[in-house]
Order: C-alpha cells, then sequence, then structure tokens
C-alpha cells in the first residue's frame, strides 16, 4: 500500500540527506540504523547498509532479501546484493575508490567492532562521526507520517475497547497478553512494536513487568500497556485498571497520575523545551509526595521507533517543534501494592499540541 | 520457575569469566549485551549494563527494573540503579577508582558514541577489546540450557501441528501468522524470538517476506519458518506445505531441500568445521544445478538468541564443538513460482548429533 509514496518520500529525504552533505563538506554518508534505512529507501529487512552519496544511493543487503529490496525500494536507490558480512564487503567496495574521501557515519548505530572493519580493510576513506542527521530530519513528522502514527493509535484503542470483554478474575498475565497480541495482528497491526506489558496487583508496581502466570484477583489494579504499527509507525498506550471492587487509595492514585497526565499535556507546545513538559507532571506529583515513585522520564518521541526523539525527560533542554510525536506517560509505583501509569500519545503543534486517539485515560472498572 | 537454579547457574558462570580475566590480566570485564547479561545474572529486563570484576559482579539499570531486577539475580551480583545514561553514570563511577585499571569490553556490543562515553568520562580506565567470551562460553550448552532448547522446539512443533487445521485456500499469510503467534503465546512461548515468517505461493522465495495480505490459492506453496521460547531459550523451525493439489516440480524441489538437510546433519559431529557441514548441502543441491538458488548459509547457533556462535557458513572453519546447538535451513526459491526451506535444531555431540523435535520434514498438502 505504500510503496509507491514511500519510494517519492524517500527520492524527497534523500535530497535533504544530500543537502546536509554538502553543509558539511561529506562526499557520503553510510546509514547503518535500519529504521533510517527504512525512512530513506523504504526498505524493511533485517540487515542492510545505505551509502548515499551526491550522485547515488546504494542499498546493501544479502540474498534474502534480494527480492523484497527490489519491491520496496524506488527509483532512486541501487541494490548492491552482497553474499558475506555487510561491513566486510563495503569497506572492499569502498577501497577501490580514489583515497582522501570523506564519509561520515552514524556513531550511535555502528559497533567498535564494525568501526574497526571500515578503518583496516578500508583505510582510504576519512571516516567521521556525522551524529544523527537521519534522526533529526525523523522527529519531525510529515502529514503522512501522522496519519500513520493516528492510525496506530486507533488500532490499539480498537483494540482496547475489544479486551475488556476477556479480562476478568481467574485469568492469568500472559493469557491477556496473548489476546492482545492476537487482536493486534488480526485488525491488521504490522507487527508489534514491543512486548505488551499485563501486570496484575503487585506486580503493576514493575513499570515494565513481563506478564507472567499470575492470575486476576478481585480488588487487583491492572496496567496495559502496548501498541500497533501501521507502514512501520508505531502507537504506544498505557491504561490503568483495577478489578472490582476498587478501593479509594486506588482511584485517589489514579487520579492523581490522570492529572500529572493532564498537567503535562497541557504545558506543550512548540518551543517548550521536554524538561518544562516533565515537570509539570513531576512537580504535581511531589506536591503529593509522590516524587520518589515517579522513576522514569515523562515520555519519549514515537515514530518508525518506539523510543526515538526527541525524548521527553527532566535534562533535556531542547525545546519541542511542531511535527515532534511523543508520548506523556507520567507513573506512580507502590512496591508491594500496585502502580499507575496513564500514557497518551500526543503531536506538538506551533501552540500547543493534538492528543491522538480519543479512548478516556479513566480508571476503568471491570 | 528458573530463578533459584538460574541464580546458581549465575554463579558458576561468572567464577568462569573471572578465570578468564585472571587469564587476561583484567581487572574487570564490562558486559553490555543483553544475553549476556541474561547468561550470567537471570536479568531479563532491556536496558543493564553489568561490570564483572574479581571481587563483586554490579548490575547496573534503572528506576524501571529495580523491582524485578531483585526478583531476578541472584545474591552474586550486586544491583546498582541509576537514573540517567547507563554508560555516563558507570563511567562516572569508575572515574572514581585508582586509575590505570585494565577493563575489557565487548566490541560488537557497544557503539562507537558509547565507547567515546566511556574514553572521555574515564580517561583513567584502560579499556581493552575483549573479544566475544561470554558469547564463547554461551556456544556450549550444559543439560539444563538444552533441555530448555528441547522444549521450546516441542512447543514450535505442538503449535505447527495445530495450526494446520486452520490453513485453508482463501486465508492470508498475516492471518495464518496471527494464529502462530497466538497459540505460541498460548502455549506458553515466553516471547517470541522473531516474527514468524509466513509466505505463500510466489512470495515463499522471498526467504525473509514479512507476512502480508496474500490469500492462500490452490497449488500454492507454503513456508512457515517460525520458532518459540522457554527460560530465554530460542527454538527455529521451518516447514514447506502445499495447498493441494501438489505439482510434481514442488515435489522435486521439496526432495532435494530434504535430502540437502540430511546430508547436512548426517555430516554434523563434534570436530567437523563448519564449512565441511555447509558444503554437504550446498554441494548436493549444485549437483541439481540449483547452487545460485540457495544463496544464504546453512544454519546458526541457536540458543538465548536467535542467532548466535557458531555459524554454519561456508567460510567458517572452526570445528563444531559438543554441545553446540545449531539450525540446518538449507533452502532453493525460485522467483517467481516459489521457495522450499526445511529448517531442523541439532545438538552436536561427540560422534553425529541428534535433532531436536520429532516432526516430519515432509511435504504436507493439504
Amino acid at each position: 500500500m505504500s510503496r509507491v509514496p514511500g519510494s517519492d518520500r524517500g527520492g524527497s529525504r534523500l535530497r535533504r540527506v544530500r543537502d546536509r552533505l554538502q553543509d558539511e563538506r561529506l562526499d557520503g554518508l553510510l546509514v547503518s540504523h535500519l529504521p533510517n534505512i527504512r525512512y530513506l529507501t523504504g526498505f524493511t529487512g533485517s540487515s542492510a547498509l545505505l551509502l548515499v552519496e551526491p550522485g547515488v544511493a546504494t542499498l546493501f543487503t544479502d540474498f534474502r532479501y534480494e527480492i523484497q529490496a527490489r519491491e520496496e525500494i524506488g527509483p532512486s536507490v541501487a541494490l548492491a546484493i552482497i553474499s558475506d558480512g555487510l561491513f566486510d564487503e563495503l569497506a572492499l567496495r569502498l577501497s577501490e575508490e580514489p583515497p582522501g574521501r570523506r564519509i561520515g557515519f552514524e556513531p550511535a548505530a555502528i559497533t567498535v567492532r564494525d568501526r574497526q572493519e571500515l578503518g583496516t580493510r578500508c583505510g582510504t576513506v576519512v571516516w567521521d562521526a556525522a551524529g544523527a542527521p537521519v534522526e533529526e530530519m525523523r522527529s519531525v513528522k510529515d502529514p503522512w507520517e501522522l496519519d500513520r502514527i493516528e492510525a496506530a493509535v486507533g488500532l490499539a484503542e480498537h483494540v482496547l475497547s475489544d479486551i475488556v470483554s476477556e479480562i476478568h478474575v481467574g485469568r492469568t498475565e500472559i493469557e491477556i497478553a496473548a489476546e492482545l497480541e492476537y487482536r493486534l495482528r488480526r485488525a491488521g497491526s504490522e507487527s508489534l512494536p514491543f512486548e505488551p506489558i499485563v501486570a496484575f496487583g503487585p506486580r503493576s508496581a514493575l513499570p515494565h513487568a513481563r506478564p507472567g502466570d499470575r492470575r486476576l484477583r478481585a480488588g487487583d489494579l491492572l496496567l496495559l500497556d502496548f501498541g500497533a504499527r501501521v507502514d512501520g509507525y508505531c502507537s504506544d498506550l498505557t491504561r490503568a485498571m483495577v478489578a472490582r471492587p476498587a478501593e479509594s487509595w486506588q482511584r485517589e492514585l489514579h487520579a492523581a497520575v490522570d492529572e500529572a497526565c493532564s498537567r503535562a499535556i497541557a504545558a506543550i507546545s512548540a518551543g517548550v523545551s521536554a524538561s518544562t513538559v516533565d515537570a509539570s507532571a513531576r512537580d504535581y506529583l511531589a506536591e503529593l509526595g509522590l516524587a520518589d515513585r515517579f522513576g522514569h522520564s515523562t515520555g519519549h518521541g514515537l515514530g518508525l521507533e518506539v523510543h526515538e526523539s526527541p525524548r521527553v525527560h527532566r535534562l533535556e533542554e531542547r525545546p519541542l517543534a511542531a511535527g515532534n510525536v511523543v508520548t506523556i506517560e507520567p507513573g506512580v509505583y507502590l512496591p508491594g501494592r500496585g502502580g499507575i501509569r496513564i500514557e497518551q500519545d500526543v503531536v506538538i503543534e506551533a501552540d500547543g499540541c493534538r492528543v491522538l486517539g480519543e479512548s478516556s485515560t479513566g480508571l476503568l472498572e471491570i
């Protein structure tokens, strides 16, 4: 469905990378981070390198992906099928070119071993740590990308409303996780951006619990954190529930987190620093004496990766920009009792933000 | 279920790492590859570093995993909860120690950026590329690990027999993939080691096809490649099927791949090089004129990762060792028509090997 438009977008994105090369006087950029390769070429396989040069962009992948790559990449990308190690073969090819060329690489997406391979096999190239130029481009979404993320949110919300009938006392976390995954896939999620978190009772106080054999009991808090993927783009939602009867401490805890979430969202606008948004949630919870029970950051960017730039972190001073998509997900965790996290996906706009999706963040009693 | 034995094993594994440190005159090993951290400590979270020193092993992770880490790691590991970047904080801590300590790192599991972080924040340590000592340990499985892999194979085979009733003309690849995933999870797979590959008709000629909207038609080949995970350990199986009526070229292609698979398995024994095993399959397919339609390697190691050491590659001269577990998965792919791959999981023994599981590799006609 996305192939033709994907290729077109790939072409204009490659042009922007080339503009950047020119600005930085680089003869090429070696892209090794797979989500960046997907962004620039449409290729979805699990093993590839992309070399962007002024006149040509070349995708290196192996036999397993030959047919798929031809289907996925547009006319603006050349395909090179290699038979052994990607970095090996790339370095060999580059060693045939005139010496002294400056090629950028992605320091956060290449291992020390592969960097050494490039250096020893291909000493004629001057390798230059290029920062994260493609991640920077990716952090601002265009309308087509926003549509995909919104579709992924819609899909997750549809499954959320659907799963409730499956949740009752006696069922295990892993059963509910399996039902969630199954429904997400059946509803059209391309794959799952991450393993759903399903945690009952005291286990909901583990922010990243792996679903286990714990059975739901009356009075348990439930934490569900999951997402869908549409054309590569992720959603990421968290909702809290309680198996009746709810106790007042659960309702109060939920109200506190819900208010923290609302305050963070109300603080968002293009130009506001991420740390300010984080503080809006954190300071409110601190007023309630809950600061030390909220130990993670308030959110993270969302797109082709489920964690990407920008992060919504207490130390992140950079301003948010229109077109950024971030999660807002404050949480409070009481060891031995349970935890509540509420997570919304929002797109930053010139004077505010828009929450993607329309499902309630209320404490669902089931 | 695996916590207590896991911790015990962790202790003896840490001792072996320490022996190695002594041999190499290192004051410590920084383990950054998460499967290695799980192997040594039992920790299953998605963000951590492990510093193994002669007197102590310290797991660094963040707030999200605090409770989980305390549950998972044994008494032989100390826990340090950090609030910001893992490499940042680790480097800060190490910078407080006496200068000149030599600490090994895993060059294939640390990015250039993180390596720079260690260097600039913590210049008093002499950082030493340590190869892949933990991967080497992991490549030889003990009986407890073999039991887990065998259980993961059994689980996948159970689901394989179960899924057949779901497969009929008109269903899409993605529907069958969703059914597979659901059944794997319901049957107890801890998570999925990889996204199942389900490919119909000509799409089975894409060795790593992502399931799509293609509907099964009479006469289609089907390729199913999937696995399960038990206590972290993976299985990985591929089977071919055909939607009746089968044509003779399909049966012949299947017989060729099945024979190639049998020949590779027959060639396996401790002390035999991986390249010899690869050649047993490859040479047979070459005799049939199919060499250029088998473009990937014959197999790979299997354990806590679905691709690990040793690889069964035509250029891999190192001998296989008793206790290695590898996949044997020759395949032949005819563009526009379809492909067949058969994949078995085997454990290498002193004088031969043992195929894990008992399901037939025959061409199932459905």
